[in-house]
């Protein structure tokens, strides 16, 4: 099985799927290919929430700004998965996030005929190469020799004191739920109470019908973080927030 | 075979189709995920035109503007096809539709660890459970019990005089086709004649390019309801409608 | 296998997808079904880069503004390829890039519920039969005979002097790049120096990132072609450009 992430909207990431399916029979699974464009931080948020509910699997990852450029092409084994994507620290969350030592490789040589999509060029030849080496088999592949670093990307903490907390909105999700930094477990004792956000006294609820339509509210999403969202409208218009905006709630 | 319906955009579908693929091997098919964003209605009518053309499969449907209430988490059996959604009337037409009988079912009890996102932690293992016990034998699954009833959900009848239509818009379609409430029987024997709308004729055609680009027009759409279009165009935008709108229609 | 592709949005490609699973067990590969609204030519420019990385498959594509009219649905052969849509030229530039000879194939008779649906009625069908027969076997489907003639559809040719280079934008991708008629080579070996745009100097460079963002620069994309682009923004809104509109490039 390969999983597919790209911010290549359409129709490039079928490109990708030909070059694949030309040299393996994989089943092939997309995880989205709207990532925020060259946005690396909140492509490595959603990776790492989401890439872990797999079975045993080979992440193809192409959100790749610096692609053309010398960054490296990775590839990376987790237990039983493989993350192939570009040395620019996308990958560095999800990888850590299973607990489990990690052994990352790097592609020494590679020819592309395009400066510009290294995803079809470069990084899913590696991954079919991967499916039909076999991903406890990395060491056999052409070019493919051990890394000695890789680029760690982590996301900023929030500063909280008694009265106050300092967050940073990791993410937005199509919903336009602002995805904050903090941690599900500082309000998961607070249902039915409130915080000041901006002046305003906003509910915090376990879900976002808990309160009327059009109203904000403070609640814990799906990733366990808690997030600003408004029920059947966007918390990222209501609160005028943009990824790694930074935020003060009183509590 | 589970198809998978919602209204979560991306990349949340990718978290089910972890989880689903995670315990199943069932091939995934997708319906859509950018279903009008807590429409119960407009997913309704969708769902009641495209999944009866499907062969026996399990229909994942998450549009679930109640999500982490007291909305009943439903399977329904109808024939060989398996619908898993919330009780929200999302899934009553398409399940009458099929002029079988059916036999609604009802998880009594489940473990969430999130709150907001019932489509991973609660329908997708739900549609995993029955991808391996097998649709007929849904009686078997844990905590399934039969349902006494289900919310019913209708669509809206237009009102026809000798001189007039009133009909609703059921949905607006991403070609920005306005598919009202009126059987297209209704105009089958009128192509080439027209019709009044808010003191404008439109013609009465077959297929869109029976006008000129930009040129509105009345036909009947692939659902086999009439539609109000625009060669090359957005019948919404022209006739400035949304779903659920009013319209009066002079014959 | 079979590709889809179309301008259909969301949801009724899932229409189609339920006819060919119906009817026949092969993969179903997604291309794109957000190909601009009716824009044959742009489509023809997407599926010429794309449908080659491929292995051997039956291509459905609908991208069709004529449905319903008296255009032919035509059948493709090309080596191990089969080609299904109808004959607005849509086909014609990819099946002439395999450098193969090639057999067209027209449906002489059909039945179609909808006349505005003919992906779901007609086109899905006719790949599910291709699918189940075999593309070495067209000839024995149903009402497929060979066809006289297809519609042929070109590209336009830049007009090239010493000083200048006047160019068509082919199509702009979900990066905004612009996509033009001018082969790369042509620049091939001018990376580091600059064009006139417009009356402003803009570098050629290898790829998006070797200018700062924000600015524009003139690359070869991943087709071959010139793009104009800007690192980390959209070129076709940098140089106010659509597609088929013209621009002069002083050297």
């Amino acid at each position: 099985m390969i999983t597919l992430s790209s911010d290549f909207g359409s129709p490039y990431p079928a490109a990708m799927r030909g070059v694949l399916l030309d040299s393996c029979t994989d089943r092939l699974v997309d995880i989205s290919h709207t990532f925020d464009r060259g946005n690396v931080d909140s492509a490595a948020f959603w990776l790492r929430e989401i890439l872990p509910y797999f079975p045993p699997a080979i992440h193809l990852v192409v959100i790749d700004p610096g692609v053309g450029t010398d960054r490296s092409v990775l590839a990376v084994r987790v237990g039983e998965h493989a993350f192939v994507g570009p040395d620019n620290g996308v990958l560095y969350p999800v990888i850590t996030a299973f607990d489990q030592p990690w052994e990352a490789f790097e592609l020494t040589t590679y020819e592309a005929e395009s400066s510009t999509f290294h995803g079809r060029e470069v990084f899913a030849p590696l991954a079919a190469a991967i499916a039909n080496q076999g991903v406890d088999r990395l060491e056999t592949i052409h070019s493919l020799e051990p890394a000695s670093t890789i680029k760690e990307l982590t996301f900023p903490e929030p500063t909280i004191t008694a009265s106050s907390i300092r967050a940073t909105i990791l993410a937005i999700d199509d919903f336009g739920n602002a995805i904050t930094n903090i941690d599900g477990n500082v309000i998961a004792d607070q249902f039915g109470q409130s915080v000041s956000i901006a002046g305003s006294q906003v509910a915090i609820e376990q879900s976002y019908s808990f309160v009327e339509p059009g109203e904000p509210i403070v609640t814990i999403g799906s990733h366990g973080n808690v997030e600003l969202a408004v029920n059947d409208g966007r918390g990222d218009r209501y609160f005028s927030l943009s990824t790694y905006d930074e935020i003060e709630i009183q509590v």
